[in-house]
Protein backbone atom coordinates (compact mmCIF):
# COMPACT_ATOMS: atom_id res chain seq x y z
CA UNK A 1 0.00 0.00 0.00
CA UNK A 2 2.67 2.73 0.74
CA UNK A 3 5.04 3.93 -1.54
CA UNK A 4 8.18 4.39 -0.03
CA UNK A 5 8.03 0.38 1.30
CA UNK A 6 7.90 -0.46 -2.42
CA UNK A 7 10.29 1.74 -3.64
CA UNK A 8 12.80 0.60 -0.98
CA UNK A 9 12.37 -2.80 -2.18
CA UNK A 10 13.28 -2.13 -5.91
CA UNK A 11 15.86 0.01 -4.13
CA UNK A 12 17.31 -2.80 -2.40
CA UNK A 13 17.82 -5.07 -5.67
CA UNK A 14 20.96 -3.00 -6.30
CA UNK A 15 24.36 -3.48 -5.11
CA UNK A 16 25.11 -0.69 -2.15
CA UNK A 17 21.80 0.51 -1.96
CA UNK A 18 20.77 -0.24 1.33
CA UNK A 19 23.52 1.40 3.10
CA UNK A 20 22.66 4.68 1.29
CA UNK A 21 18.76 4.20 2.27
CA UNK A 22 20.04 3.31 5.53
CA UNK A 23 22.12 6.51 5.81
CA UNK A 24 19.15 8.69 4.10
CA UNK A 25 17.02 7.20 6.72
CA UNK A 26 19.36 8.24 9.89
CA UNK A 27 19.62 11.67 8.43
CA UNK A 28 16.15 11.93 8.21
CA UNK A 29 15.53 10.82 11.75
CA UNK A 30 18.16 13.44 12.57
CA UNK A 31 17.32 16.61 10.61
CA UNK A 32 13.21 16.26 11.48
CA UNK A 33 13.93 15.64 15.24
CA UNK A 34 16.20 19.08 15.08
CA UNK A 35 14.17 21.32 12.89
CA UNK A 36 10.69 19.50 13.15
CA UNK A 37 8.61 17.98 9.85
CA UNK A 38 7.90 21.27 8.18
CA UNK A 39 11.69 22.31 8.88
CA UNK A 40 13.65 19.55 8.02
CA UNK A 41 14.33 19.51 3.99
CA UNK A 42 15.50 17.07 1.54
CA UNK A 43 18.38 19.32 -0.08
CA UNK A 44 19.44 19.07 4.32
CA UNK A 45 19.09 15.54 4.46
CA UNK A 46 20.58 14.75 1.71
CA UNK A 47 23.47 16.92 2.32
CA UNK A 48 23.91 14.63 5.79
CA UNK A 49 23.32 11.50 3.99
CA UNK A 50 26.41 12.96 1.50
CA UNK A 51 23.80 11.80 -1.32
CA UNK A 52 21.80 13.48 -4.24
CA UNK A 53 18.43 15.14 -3.51
CA UNK A 54 17.23 13.74 -6.74
CA UNK A 55 18.20 9.77 -5.11
CA UNK A 56 15.89 10.71 -1.98
CA UNK A 57 12.94 11.49 -4.36
CA UNK A 58 13.95 8.25 -6.22
CA UNK A 59 14.02 6.45 -3.05
CA UNK A 60 10.88 7.92 -1.39
CA UNK A 61 8.94 10.24 -3.73
CA UNK A 62 7.73 12.68 -1.04
CA UNK A 63 8.75 14.35 2.20
CA UNK A 64 5.81 12.50 3.64
CA UNK A 65 6.70 9.07 2.93
CA UNK A 66 10.44 9.48 3.79
CA UNK A 67 9.49 10.74 6.93
CA UNK A 68 7.07 7.42 7.50
CA UNK A 69 9.66 5.38 6.65
CA UNK A 70 12.37 6.98 9.16
CA UNK A 71 10.08 6.71 12.26
CA UNK A 72 8.73 3.14 10.74
CA UNK A 73 5.51 3.60 9.95
CA UNK A 74 3.80 0.99 7.95
CA UNK A 75 1.87 2.89 5.51
CA UNK A 76 1.97 6.50 4.66
CA UNK A 77 -1.23 8.43 6.10
CA UNK A 78 -2.12 10.71 3.38
CA UNK A 79 -2.18 7.50 1.05
CA UNK A 80 -4.46 5.32 3.76
CA UNK A 81 -6.89 8.65 3.22
CA UNK A 82 -6.87 9.32 0.00
CA UNK A 83 -7.62 5.19 -0.74
CA UNK A 84 -10.30 5.45 1.89
CA UNK A 85 -12.27 8.27 0.26
CA UNK A 86 -11.23 7.56 -3.44
CA UNK A 87 -14.89 7.35 -5.03
CA UNK A 88 -15.21 4.05 -5.22
CA UNK A 89 -14.48 3.59 -2.00
CA UNK A 90 -16.51 6.94 -0.49
CA UNK A 91 -19.32 6.14 1.31
CA UNK A 92 -22.92 8.41 1.85
CA UNK A 93 -21.50 11.79 3.11
CA UNK A 94 -23.86 11.09 5.98
CA UNK A 95 -21.65 7.63 6.80
CA UNK A 96 -18.07 9.34 6.57
CA UNK A 97 -17.54 9.58 10.31
CA UNK A 98 -18.22 6.03 10.93
CA UNK A 99 -16.36 4.78 7.34
CA UNK A 100 -13.10 7.48 8.45
CA UNK A 101 -13.08 5.30 12.33
CA UNK A 102 -13.19 2.18 10.33
CA UNK A 103 -10.42 2.69 8.11
CA UNK A 104 -8.08 4.01 11.34
CA UNK A 105 -8.80 1.45 13.45
CA UNK A 106 -7.98 -1.15 10.68
CA UNK A 107 -4.67 0.61 10.26
CA UNK A 108 -4.45 0.14 14.32
CA UNK A 109 -4.79 -3.54 14.04
CA UNK A 110 -0.88 -3.78 12.45
CA UNK A 111 1.51 -4.49 15.20
CA UNK A 112 4.14 -2.53 13.89
CA UNK A 113 1.81 0.55 13.89
CA UNK A 114 0.83 -0.02 17.72
CA UNK A 115 4.76 -0.50 18.12
CA UNK A 116 5.91 2.84 16.19
CA UNK A 117 3.17 4.59 17.79
CA UNK A 118 3.99 4.24 21.27
CA UNK A 119 7.51 4.98 20.18
CA UNK A 120 6.98 8.24 18.63
CA UNK A 121 4.35 8.86 22.26
CA UNK A 122 7.26 8.09 24.24
CA UNK A 123 9.58 11.06 22.02
CA UNK A 124 6.57 13.49 22.56
CA UNK A 125 6.58 12.95 26.00
CA UNK A 126 10.46 13.22 26.71
CA UNK A 127 11.38 16.00 24.30
CA UNK A 128 9.42 19.21 23.43
CA UNK A 129 11.06 19.08 19.67
CA UNK A 130 9.71 15.56 19.10
CA UNK A 131 6.51 16.75 20.23
CA UNK A 132 6.32 19.67 17.78
CA UNK A 133 7.89 17.20 15.12
CA UNK A 134 5.04 14.68 15.75
CA UNK A 135 2.61 18.13 15.87
CA UNK A 136 3.46 19.13 12.54
CA UNK A 137 3.61 15.62 10.95
CA UNK A 138 -0.07 15.06 12.36
CA UNK A 139 -1.12 18.04 11.10
CA UNK A 140 0.07 17.96 7.82
CA UNK A 141 -0.11 14.64 6.90
CA UNK A 142 -3.42 13.44 8.36
CA UNK A 143 -5.41 16.33 9.53
CA UNK A 144 -4.54 18.60 6.40
CA UNK A 145 -5.18 15.70 3.84
CA UNK A 146 -8.65 14.94 5.62
CA UNK A 147 -9.76 18.48 5.72
CA UNK A 148 -8.34 18.58 1.71
CA UNK A 149 -10.57 15.14 1.04
CA UNK A 150 -13.22 15.98 3.43
CA UNK A 151 -13.79 20.16 1.26
CA UNK A 152 -13.20 21.74 4.52
CA UNK A 153 -9.91 23.59 2.80
CA UNK A 154 -12.47 24.60 0.39
CA UNK A 155 -14.49 26.97 2.86
CA UNK A 156 -12.41 29.75 2.65
CA UNK A 157 -12.61 29.59 6.22
CA UNK A 158 -8.82 28.02 7.16
CA UNK A 159 -9.54 28.40 10.84
CA UNK A 160 -13.16 26.42 10.42
CA UNK A 161 -11.15 23.72 8.65
CA UNK A 162 -8.24 23.59 11.14
CA UNK A 163 -10.86 24.08 14.39
CA UNK A 164 -12.92 20.86 12.68
CA UNK A 165 -10.12 18.44 11.92
CA UNK A 166 -8.62 19.49 15.08
CA UNK A 167 -11.76 18.41 17.02
CA UNK A 168 -11.26 15.25 15.02
CA UNK A 169 -7.91 14.63 16.16
CA UNK A 170 -8.74 15.25 19.83
CA UNK A 171 -11.17 12.17 19.81
CA UNK A 172 -8.89 9.92 17.15
CA UNK A 173 -5.84 10.55 19.15
CA UNK A 174 -7.70 9.39 22.47
CA UNK A 175 -9.07 6.35 21.22
CA UNK A 176 -5.52 5.43 19.90
CA UNK A 177 -4.46 6.06 23.74
CA UNK A 178 -7.07 4.02 25.27
CA UNK A 179 -7.17 1.59 22.82
CA UNK A 180 -3.60 0.62 22.05
CA UNK A 181 -1.69 1.75 25.21
CA UNK A 182 -3.69 1.70 28.47
CA UNK A 183 -5.92 -1.06 26.76
CA UNK A 184 -9.42 -0.03 29.02
CA UNK A 185 -11.26 -3.42 28.84
CA UNK A 186 -14.42 -1.73 27.51
CA UNK A 187 -12.33 -0.32 24.55
CA UNK A 188 -9.83 -2.74 23.74
CA UNK A 189 -12.36 -5.92 23.74
CA UNK A 190 -14.58 -3.32 21.00
CA UNK A 191 -14.91 -4.23 17.83
CA UNK A 192 -14.41 -2.65 14.82
CA UNK A 193 -17.81 -2.32 13.86
CA UNK A 194 -18.91 -1.50 17.68
CA UNK A 195 -16.16 1.64 17.97
CA UNK A 196 -17.20 3.19 14.72
CA UNK A 197 -20.95 2.77 15.11
CA UNK A 198 -20.37 4.88 18.90
CA UNK A 199 -17.59 7.27 17.57
CA UNK A 200 -18.57 7.97 14.16
CA UNK A 201 -21.37 10.28 14.83
CA UNK A 202 -18.70 12.21 17.19
CA UNK A 203 -16.50 12.41 13.85
CA UNK A 204 -19.47 13.57 11.51
CA UNK A 205 -20.80 15.67 13.69
CA UNK A 206 -17.05 17.93 14.20
CA UNK A 207 -16.35 17.52 10.33
CA UNK A 208 -19.76 18.71 8.97
CA UNK A 209 -22.15 19.36 12.09
CA UNK A 210 -23.33 22.80 13.01
CA UNK A 211 -20.59 23.81 15.98
CA UNK A 212 -19.56 26.88 16.68
CA UNK A 213 -16.23 28.18 15.44
CA UNK A 214 -14.07 30.28 16.95
CA UNK A 215 -12.87 33.02 15.88
CA UNK A 216 -9.37 33.55 17.08
CA UNK A 217 -7.36 34.88 13.48
CA UNK A 218 -5.27 31.70 11.95
CA UNK A 219 -2.96 29.60 14.46
CA UNK A 220 0.29 30.10 13.66
CA UNK A 221 1.38 26.80 12.96
CA UNK A 222 -1.53 26.89 10.44
CA UNK A 223 1.27 27.53 7.24
CA UNK A 224 0.05 24.91 4.76
CA UNK A 225 4.49 23.68 3.81
CA UNK A 226 5.20 22.00 0.82
CA UNK A 227 5.33 17.86 1.22
CA UNK A 228 5.68 16.97 -2.04
CA UNK A 229 10.16 16.74 -2.41
CA UNK A 230 9.90 18.35 -6.01
CA UNK A 231 8.33 21.34 -3.98
CA UNK A 232 11.55 21.55 -2.25
CA UNK B 1 -9.98 21.75 47.61
CA UNK B 2 -8.06 18.13 48.27
CA UNK B 3 -7.55 16.48 51.22
CA UNK B 4 -4.00 15.06 50.51
CA UNK B 5 -2.67 18.93 50.38
CA UNK B 6 -5.10 19.67 53.49
CA UNK B 7 -3.36 17.10 55.56
CA UNK B 8 0.06 16.99 54.31
CA UNK B 9 0.17 20.75 55.62
CA UNK B 10 -1.38 19.74 59.17
CA UNK B 11 1.11 16.70 59.58
CA UNK B 12 3.64 18.86 58.61
CA UNK B 13 3.70 21.15 61.74
CA UNK B 14 4.85 18.19 63.70
CA UNK B 15 8.33 17.46 64.27
CA UNK B 16 9.60 14.58 62.06
CA UNK B 17 6.29 14.23 59.92
CA UNK B 18 7.93 15.35 56.76
CA UNK B 19 9.91 12.64 56.96
CA UNK B 20 7.54 9.88 57.73
CA UNK B 21 5.18 11.67 55.05
CA UNK B 22 7.82 11.24 52.61
CA UNK B 23 8.70 7.93 53.59
CA UNK B 24 5.16 7.17 52.97
CA UNK B 25 4.87 8.74 49.28
CA UNK B 26 8.39 6.92 48.71
CA UNK B 27 6.89 3.39 49.57
CA UNK B 28 3.47 4.12 47.93
CA UNK B 29 5.30 5.04 44.49
CA UNK B 30 7.16 1.62 44.38
CA UNK B 31 3.80 -0.52 45.77
CA UNK B 32 1.95 1.40 43.13
CA UNK B 33 4.70 0.78 40.63
CA UNK B 34 5.01 -2.96 41.18
CA UNK B 35 1.48 -4.17 41.84
CA UNK B 36 -0.91 -1.65 40.50
CA UNK B 37 -3.06 0.30 41.81
CA UNK B 38 -5.63 -2.27 42.33
CA UNK B 39 -3.29 -4.45 43.65
CA UNK B 40 -1.25 -2.15 46.13
CA UNK B 41 -2.75 -2.05 49.82
CA UNK B 42 -1.97 0.51 52.37
CA UNK B 43 -0.54 -2.48 54.87
CA UNK B 44 2.37 -3.38 52.59
CA UNK B 45 3.02 0.67 51.93
CA UNK B 46 3.21 0.90 55.62
CA UNK B 47 5.53 -2.30 56.08
CA UNK B 48 7.85 -0.40 53.35
CA UNK B 49 7.67 2.52 54.75
CA UNK B 50 7.84 1.33 58.41
CA UNK B 51 5.00 3.21 59.82
CA UNK B 52 1.92 1.77 61.35
CA UNK B 53 -1.10 1.86 58.62
CA UNK B 54 -3.08 3.82 60.48
CA UNK B 55 -0.69 6.78 60.52
CA UNK B 56 -1.35 6.69 56.30
CA UNK B 57 -4.72 7.01 57.32
CA UNK B 58 -4.60 9.67 59.34
CA UNK B 59 -2.25 11.40 56.91
CA UNK B 60 -4.27 10.84 53.60
CA UNK B 61 -8.04 9.38 54.02
CA UNK B 62 -8.19 6.93 51.00
CA UNK B 63 -6.05 5.42 48.78
CA UNK B 64 -6.96 7.35 45.83
CA UNK B 65 -5.82 10.15 48.12
CA UNK B 66 -2.47 8.60 48.67
CA UNK B 67 -2.20 7.81 44.92
CA UNK B 68 -2.77 11.32 43.95
CA UNK B 69 -0.05 13.03 46.34
CA UNK B 70 2.27 10.11 45.65
CA UNK B 71 2.18 10.79 41.78
CA UNK B 72 1.83 14.91 42.49
CA UNK B 73 -1.99 15.37 40.99
CA UNK B 74 -2.26 19.09 42.46
CA UNK B 75 -6.01 17.40 42.97
CA UNK B 76 -8.03 14.11 44.00
CA UNK B 77 -10.24 13.16 40.95
CA UNK B 78 -13.21 12.04 42.89
CA UNK B 79 -13.39 14.94 44.91
CA UNK B 80 -12.89 17.21 42.41
CA UNK B 81 -16.07 15.32 40.06
CA UNK B 82 -17.99 14.99 43.41
CA UNK B 83 -17.83 18.42 43.71
CA UNK B 84 -18.84 19.27 40.44
CA UNK B 85 -21.77 16.96 40.61
CA UNK B 86 -23.03 18.30 44.12
CA UNK B 87 -26.90 19.37 43.69
CA UNK B 88 -25.94 23.08 43.82
CA UNK B 89 -23.43 22.99 41.03
CA UNK B 90 -24.94 19.97 38.89
CA UNK B 91 -26.52 21.54 35.99
CA UNK B 92 -29.69 20.42 33.38
CA UNK B 93 -29.30 16.85 32.79
CA UNK B 94 -28.73 17.94 28.63
CA UNK B 95 -26.20 20.12 29.76
CA UNK B 96 -23.60 17.28 31.75
CA UNK B 97 -21.61 16.91 29.03
CA UNK B 98 -20.47 20.58 29.12
CA UNK B 99 -20.33 21.00 32.63
CA UNK B 100 -17.79 17.98 32.84
CA UNK B 101 -15.67 19.29 30.08
CA UNK B 102 -15.98 22.92 31.65
CA UNK B 103 -14.70 21.47 34.73
CA UNK B 104 -11.71 19.08 33.52
CA UNK B 105 -10.10 22.08 31.27
CA UNK B 106 -10.63 24.34 34.40
CA UNK B 107 -8.38 21.59 36.66
CA UNK B 108 -5.75 21.54 33.71
CA UNK B 109 -4.98 25.00 33.67
CA UNK B 110 -2.79 24.61 36.42
CA UNK B 111 0.57 24.29 35.65
CA UNK B 112 1.16 21.41 37.86
CA UNK B 113 -1.43 18.93 36.51
CA UNK B 114 0.16 19.32 32.99
CA UNK B 115 3.45 18.06 34.48
CA UNK B 116 2.28 15.38 36.44
CA UNK B 117 0.38 14.01 33.43
CA UNK B 118 2.98 14.15 30.91
CA UNK B 119 4.94 12.47 33.60
CA UNK B 120 2.12 9.84 34.17
CA UNK B 121 2.06 9.47 29.92
CA UNK B 122 6.11 9.11 30.10
CA UNK B 123 5.98 6.21 32.49
CA UNK B 124 2.49 4.68 31.10
CA UNK B 125 4.34 4.50 27.56
CA UNK B 126 7.65 3.65 28.79
CA UNK B 127 7.06 0.77 30.91
CA UNK B 128 3.95 -1.61 30.35
CA UNK B 129 3.54 -1.97 34.35
CA UNK B 130 2.84 1.84 34.45
CA UNK B 131 0.47 2.09 31.89
CA UNK B 132 -1.56 -0.67 33.92
CA UNK B 133 -1.38 1.63 37.14
CA UNK B 134 -2.45 4.62 35.43
CA UNK B 135 -5.57 2.47 33.80
CA UNK B 136 -6.60 1.27 37.17
CA UNK B 137 -6.30 4.75 38.99
CA UNK B 138 -8.41 6.16 35.78
CA UNK B 139 -11.23 3.47 35.64
CA UNK B 140 -11.69 3.82 39.34
CA UNK B 141 -10.64 7.16 40.25
CA UNK B 142 -12.26 9.04 37.58
CA UNK B 143 -14.16 6.95 35.28
CA UNK B 144 -15.84 5.15 38.32
CA UNK B 145 -16.50 7.92 40.06
CA UNK B 146 -18.29 9.30 36.98
CA UNK B 147 -19.86 5.90 36.45
CA UNK B 148 -21.69 6.61 40.14
CA UNK B 149 -22.29 10.22 40.45
CA UNK B 150 -24.46 10.02 36.82
CA UNK B 151 -26.05 6.90 38.07
CA UNK B 152 -25.06 4.58 35.14
CA UNK B 153 -23.59 2.37 37.94
CA UNK B 154 -27.64 1.83 39.05
CA UNK B 155 -28.17 0.92 35.27
CA UNK B 156 -28.03 -3.01 36.37
CA UNK B 157 -25.47 -3.13 32.84
CA UNK B 158 -21.79 -2.89 34.30
CA UNK B 159 -21.11 -3.39 30.63
CA UNK B 160 -22.58 -0.48 29.70
CA UNK B 161 -21.63 1.63 32.67
CA UNK B 162 -17.96 0.32 31.48
CA UNK B 163 -18.74 1.27 27.91
CA UNK B 164 -19.92 4.70 28.48
CA UNK B 165 -17.34 5.96 30.85
CA UNK B 166 -14.73 4.45 28.69
CA UNK B 167 -16.28 6.47 25.63
CA UNK B 168 -15.69 9.05 27.78
CA UNK B 169 -12.46 8.17 28.46
CA UNK B 170 -11.74 7.95 24.91
CA UNK B 171 -12.61 11.69 23.99
CA UNK B 172 -10.80 13.11 27.18
CA UNK B 173 -7.77 11.52 27.21
CA UNK B 174 -7.25 12.87 23.75
CA UNK B 175 -8.22 15.88 24.49
CA UNK B 176 -5.92 16.43 27.08
CA UNK B 177 -2.83 15.42 24.53
CA UNK B 178 -3.77 17.34 22.12
CA UNK B 179 -4.39 20.43 24.53
CA UNK B 180 -1.24 19.93 26.80
CA UNK B 181 1.63 17.67 24.92
CA UNK B 182 1.07 18.39 20.99
CA UNK B 183 -0.62 21.73 21.74
CA UNK B 184 -2.04 21.27 18.02
CA UNK B 185 -3.22 25.54 17.80
CA UNK B 186 -6.66 25.33 17.06
CA UNK B 187 -7.09 23.44 20.38
CA UNK B 188 -4.55 25.24 22.15
CA UNK B 189 -5.95 28.42 21.74
CA UNK B 190 -9.07 27.58 22.09
CA UNK B 191 -11.16 29.08 25.67
CA UNK B 192 -12.63 26.61 28.04
CA UNK B 193 -16.24 27.82 26.57
CA UNK B 194 -15.71 26.98 23.09
CA UNK B 195 -14.23 23.41 23.49
CA UNK B 196 -17.21 22.88 26.01
CA UNK B 197 -19.55 23.75 23.43
CA UNK B 198 -18.03 21.85 20.69
CA UNK B 199 -16.93 18.76 22.72
CA UNK B 200 -19.57 18.83 25.49
CA UNK B 201 -22.41 17.36 23.17
CA UNK B 202 -19.44 14.04 22.42
CA UNK B 203 -19.62 13.50 26.34
CA UNK B 204 -23.57 13.58 26.80
CA UNK B 205 -24.02 11.36 23.88
CA UNK B 206 -21.77 8.62 25.45
CA UNK B 207 -23.41 9.24 28.60
CA UNK B 208 -26.96 8.77 28.19
CA UNK B 209 -27.28 8.99 24.14
CA UNK B 210 -29.00 6.58 21.79
CA UNK B 211 -25.78 4.51 21.29
CA UNK B 212 -25.41 1.10 20.74
CA UNK B 213 -23.56 -1.27 23.67
CA UNK B 214 -21.53 -4.06 22.80
CA UNK B 215 -22.45 -7.61 24.69
CA UNK B 216 -18.88 -9.26 25.32
CA UNK B 217 -19.69 -10.05 28.98
CA UNK B 218 -18.04 -7.86 31.77
CA UNK B 219 -14.14 -7.00 30.92
CA UNK B 220 -12.05 -8.58 33.16
CA UNK B 221 -10.43 -5.61 34.83
CA UNK B 222 -13.92 -3.90 36.12
CA UNK B 223 -14.04 -5.54 39.30
CA UNK B 224 -14.72 -2.50 41.54
CA UNK B 225 -11.98 -2.47 44.20
CA UNK B 226 -11.97 -1.39 47.76
CA UNK B 227 -10.56 2.24 47.89
CA UNK B 228 -11.33 3.53 51.05
CA UNK B 229 -8.57 2.88 53.75
CA UNK B 230 -11.24 1.69 56.00
CA UNK B 231 -12.37 -1.09 53.27
CA UNK B 232 -8.62 -2.64 53.38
Amino acid sequence: MSDHGRRRGRGGRRAGDSGTSEAILVAARGQFADHGYYGATIRGIAAVAEVDPALIHHFYGTKEALFSAAMRLPVVPSEVLTAALAPEMRPAEGELGEHLVRTALSVWESGQLKETFVGLLRSAVTNEQAAIMLREFIADSILGTLARLTGLSDLGSRAEAEYRVAMVGTQMIGLALARLVFRFPAVASASVDELAATIGPTIQRYLNGDIAIPDHGPPASGAREPTNLSEL
